[in-house]
């Protein structure tokens, strides 16, 4: 029996840097004390007192569909996070509730692409990013950056590559890099959406973990706010992963639209899960900065331990939940690095390969284990990657 | 800014005979008394003891990223309850968990649908049918069902429809009519998926309320379990609509390239929903026999009122929490009946035309109200028919 194209389709074959993830899920099954700092996952678990929301919301009824489009207090308070952020006039007309980011996503492209387009990211991405491009129908085409650049994404680069296409996809604060798109990295990439009239969507689920500088929303930009959609979720600013709770923000003829695609795809998002976010949104700031300060904490440990070595570059850790890490001097990529690490020291980390190609040569380490043990992992890379770069040397 | 032709075209324009479930909204939003037969929702809750299980599993700290595929538990439950109900082999591997029926709907179109393909579905039929396919970017084809045949599906009304088809989708117990298919009529579908090559996607979410006669899943039947995706749901077996938990069963090879779809659409199911459903699907057929006994005993108490008169036909109503009434001896067709109904007795009913073209002259009641209010909402649809019907005569 045929399958679709599409689906069959959706990524590529072959190795994509994810088989030490792999084998170390492996070595972790069958009983090896791997350190692993592969995963965007926090090491603590959703608030009890959100959970304590969610149970209640649950046993006063709200049981049954909720709205497709949210419910209104979620819907009223994204938007007024979104207004308070960033001053941009925002009211629940636009906001849709999504399962999560990636259906965010998703349905963003579907919105803006159709079969034949071509949708814009930036190299090196989140791992889903060029498949859910697919998933809608179009052609996904990267647009490189430099690790030297510290991988911000460059207007003329973006434009050299916009033929046919409709979109263009950015993640600030970046995953995999850490890194913080600069005031002039989105002045450029706004000057290249209105050039070539692409859509910007912009992926913003890391806005709360900012340890350098500022968070800028490029739909705050002059002209921007009606050709940005952005992605947001409750996953990493209140560690709801498992909760699947997003939204897009957009001008209100797109969040029409995406609310009747909602009432086909997906039909909305649980009552009690949207009143737990609400909940946890309303909570305000003190929660959002104690979710956030293990991975300050731990970004902090990493600037101590790297600042007493030169082998191994540190690209701006600016915020988000992972270091990239420069291993080029040791003479292998990310994905040679990476394996010889989890052989001879059990510990995982991701190749910058696992990423594209932009950041070939360089390990992603997520800060998501506790601080003396991320602490100790950090040296321990540091040294082997000095005996390799040593053992180079004298080769 | 130009918005992608799929998105903006899901739904065609005009009315859909839904003027009367918004105008019955806006009614009572205003405070008026209604009687409210419109929407397919138990009157009763999520159970507590299943609440009781999210929580407990949300606080033992499945709050994390559940794995794409659904929780080991929950895939392989459902693959036990669709083993014991067809006699299949079924495993996890044949199991994906989605957020939601309608979610499972919309993956099963994408994987077998590219666009410019055909997919079938049987009028009259579920109002998110045709968009369902469109937004899988596929050309949504209606096959004609008669009133006077039961609204049971021909194959040879099929087969004449099917140039260019890649898939067909059917409903059974079926929503809106009611009607069970029979096995004659599954056995014709069969044939003319085999002739044809069509994918078949059964939607099976209202399997547990079978009324009449004997729910038969088209993947039993020679040859069907290679080209059958079946769409399940606890939304109507559990009363769980809010929870947004549903899943697709099928092959395995299809069953890995929709796992790899959801990773970029959805990116899994809450772990807490999961363990709920678990729990649910193991707790026995007695709370889903609980669930279905108001309906079973309100369809008992609908064939007792409609048994008193000869205005209103009744199509037989096998299965499924609704009726379909033939009210064609008014004069009206569903949509004149409804409103008239709505302005002159406050009862709102989905006019037949809302589903389609097929069920013209029907109006659609779900029997979703308690059973002395139901009991008397019918008495009063049936005197009020009947005087529409004399009217008529005396012209």
């Amino acid at each position: 029996m045929k399958l679709s194209q599409r689906i069959t389709h959706l990524t590529e074959g072959g190795s994509d840097g994810w088989d030490v993830f792999y084998r170390a899920r492996r070595m972790i099954d069958e009983g090896h004390a791997v350190t692993e700092l592969t995963i965007g996952e926090h090491d603590i678990r959703t608030d009890a007192s959100i959970l304590e929301a969610m149970d209640l919301s649950a046993r006063q009824g709200h049981t049954g569909y909720a709205m497709v489009p949210g419910t209104d207090l979620l819907r009223d308070t994204v938007a007024a996070r979104l207004q308070t952020r960033t001053g941009v006039p925002t009211t629940r007309n636009n906001v849709l509730i999504t399962p999560g980011g990636q259906s965010a996503l998703f349905a963003a492209h579907v919105a803006v692409c159709d079969p034949g387009d071509v949708g814009l990211f930036i190299d090196p991405y989140y791992a889903t990013y060029p498949g859910t491009i697919r998933g809608a129908g179009a052609t996904a085409r990267p647009i490189q950056t430099s690790a030297d650049d510290a991988f911000q994404p460059r207007a003329q680069r973006i434009d050299a590559a916009a033929d046919g296409a409709v979109s263009l996809l950015i993640n600030t604060p970046n995953n995999p890099t850490g890194v913080v798109y600069s005031r002039a990295t989105l002045e450029g990439v706004a000057q290249v959406c209105h050039a070539r009239d692409l859509w910007l969507i912009s992926d913003e689920v890391y806005d709360t973990q900012v340890w350098d500088g500022t968070h800028i929303s490029p739909r705050t930009l002059p002209g921007m706010t009606e050709r940005t959609l952005i992605v947001g979720s409750m996953s990493k600013s209140h560690a709801m992963t498992g909760s699947r709770c997003g939204w897009v923000v957009g001008p209100e003829e797109v969040i029409a639209h995406l609310i009747n695609l909602a009432t086909h795809t997906t039909y909305g998002v649980p009552g009690f899960i949207q009143d737990a976010a609400s909940f946890a949104l309303n909570a305000g700031n003190l929660l959002v900065e104690e979710i956030a300060a293990p991975f300050r904490r731990r970004r902090a440990l990493a600037m101590e331990v790297l600042s007493t070595q030169n082998t191994v570059g540190l690209v701006p850790a600016q915020g988000a939940m992972y270091l990239m890490l420069d291993i080029r001097a040791t003479g292998l990529d990310g994905e040679g690095f990476a394996n010889a690490l989890l052989d001879t020291h059990s510990i995982a980390v991701m190749p910058g390969e696992s990423f594209g190609t932009a950041a070939r040569g360089h390990i992603r380490v997520a800060m998501t284990i506790d601080d003396d043990r991320f602490a100790a992992a950090l040296t321990t890379i540091c040294t082997y990657a000095a005996v390799l770069a040593d053992r180079r040397a004298a080769e």
